[in-house]
């Protein structure tokens, strides 16, 4: 039986920082992330994909809201939905195409998924994640009023709104992509899902709120019985003492490890912390398996186990 | 074995006339067409869902232009791979609920589609679709000069662009659109697919143009051999001498019938004629089925065979 990944890609996979955020230059840096996953595929994984959306979701918005006085703004929730088809659509079409190259004739879709957070999350009572537009202190007051936006003053660079990183709960589509699993490369949880949450009848209602990808990944890792969870980032190891004269890369990492190194402070809130997490997360869940972080350009070495940090249970 | 059916959605399906074309808008209306969906998964069928994105993709170019001074514009086939994301969110949530409401307990999902149509068809020669924003006599010439879109005049309101409506030749993610069948509902295909076209290489490459969701569900309809090809739209019956004193509302058409009215310039190009021309195509590929087309309110009644035009072979 082959084993199952689930890989989740940073938004270097996605885009460069030394270009312009057009389409055509996202497409490029797609096209190489994409050689990397079919080279995963040709070791005989069986891929699942994953990714974030932070730049393009904040782009999205940015225009829509930018061009308000000429056609309706979009919901932030409709702008996830945007960016799950933009990124999915580069993604499928030219991970398809590595795979061709490669002789490995495997579908490859894009699933519109939607993601189940709680509306008593502790995140929705103390928003911190800005997104869209900068306003002025009169605009923000004004949208906070009219809209009931959080709106908070941005380090002197202006007003933004600020919303929930609540965590994911449920992957509202998990049957299909179940489904297609064996036989098809799936595009899910883009963005970490569309947030929505659960009415009391039962119905889901799209709501403001950005996802964290790895958690989104690593829930799906434990509902797809993944072998592996690859979490691809800028950096090839996890390293302690980040930056600093004693900087120590880590190869391997158990979990009381990774608990001591948390509580220390030694990852960054919104940058490692939540990849380390989510690893811990999906090792407690399954102790015999494996998450692994590391770049995307060494994801083929860590797999056979030559670089990298694999974060075990024990 | 149940009846399977692609249902192709037309743009009131999705919109109001009467409302602002905002998000809130449309998933109002939205909902109320998953009801009726939802009932003929009730009766039965095993359905899957193709819908139009002209009103939507038109709106997510326009503000993509208007605010291009602000963040990159993002090119045509992006626009429409962001329509899909945001019509099938829609969709999938409103389906999934009505489902629920009928204990029909039934997954459904949105597959981003790529529609490989052909470089050389003949209307990438003329194009004809207008698209995005008007212009100014001089911006459209410098559009034309620089980006080498097509430009036309349009009835004396300024200067649009115009783009290719190619016909719809293979549906790239076909293969897990037929493995989702028999147990999910499959919204594909929106607004047409995505275009792309083939390169000598086996390669995708998207494309400026407009395909026709009902020549795309058609082919759906062909590719998942349905035994119904439904297309709705904002009347009950398909009607000849229309809007003449001498109006015939037919409920059943063959294909010599519809031959006949087709040459006599029975039907509208661009509105009815494509919605006859796509039924004629399915019964002509499967003759002992069936295509119908009707408003929504009356599919269930069409599907009774008490209502709407019935297209046969013979």
């Amino acid at each position: 039986m082959a084993e199952k990944i689930v890989v989740a890609l940073g938004g270097n996979a996605l885009q460069s920082g030394k270009s312009e955020p057009t389409a055509e230059a996202q497409l490029a840096v797609v096209r190489n992330t994409c050689e990397r996953i079919a080279d995963i595929s040709e070791m005989g994984y069986e891929v699942a994909v994953v990714h974030g959306n932070g730049p393009q979701v904040g782009r999205i918005l940015l225009a829509s809201e930018t061009a308000k006085d000429v056609t309706p703004a979009m919901p932030f929730d409709v702008c996830g939905a945007m960016s799950q088809g933009y990124i999915g659509y580069h993604l499928q079409q030219a991970l398809k195409y590595a795979l061709n190259k490669r002789n490995q004739d495997i579908p490859v879709v894009t699933i519109a998924t939607q993601m189940v957070v709680e509306p008593n999350d502790p995140g929705f009572k103390n928003p911190t994640k800005p997104i869209g537009p900068f306003y002025s202190e009169e605009e923000a007051k004004a949208l906070q009023e009219e809209k009931g936006y959080a709106m908070k003053e941005d380090a002197g660079r202006g007003w933004r709104r600020v919303v929930a990183s609540p965590i994911p709960r449920k992957i509202v589509e998990i049957d299909a992509i179940k489904k297609l699993w064996d036989s098809t490369i799936v595009i899910s949880c883009g963005g970490g899902g569309i947030p929505v949450i659960e009415n009391a009848d039962g119905s889901l209602e799209g709501t403001a709120a950005v996802i964290d990808k790895d958690f989104a990944a690593e829930l799906l890792a434990e509902q797809v019985d993944a072998d592996v969870l690859m979490i691809l980032t800028e950096v090839e190891k996890v390293a302690i003492n980040y930056n600093k004269p004693d900087q120590q890369d880590l190869s391997n990492m158990n979990l009381a490890d990774a608990a001591r190194y948390c509580n220390e402070g030694q990852f960054a809130p919104g940058s490692m912390l939540p990849k380390v997490q989510a690893a811990m997360k999906f090792v407690r869940a399954y102790p015999n398996k494996k998450a692994i972080i590391t770049s995307l350009d060494k994801a083929i070495d860590a797999l056979k186990g030559e670089t990298g940090t694999t974060i075990t249970f024990a």
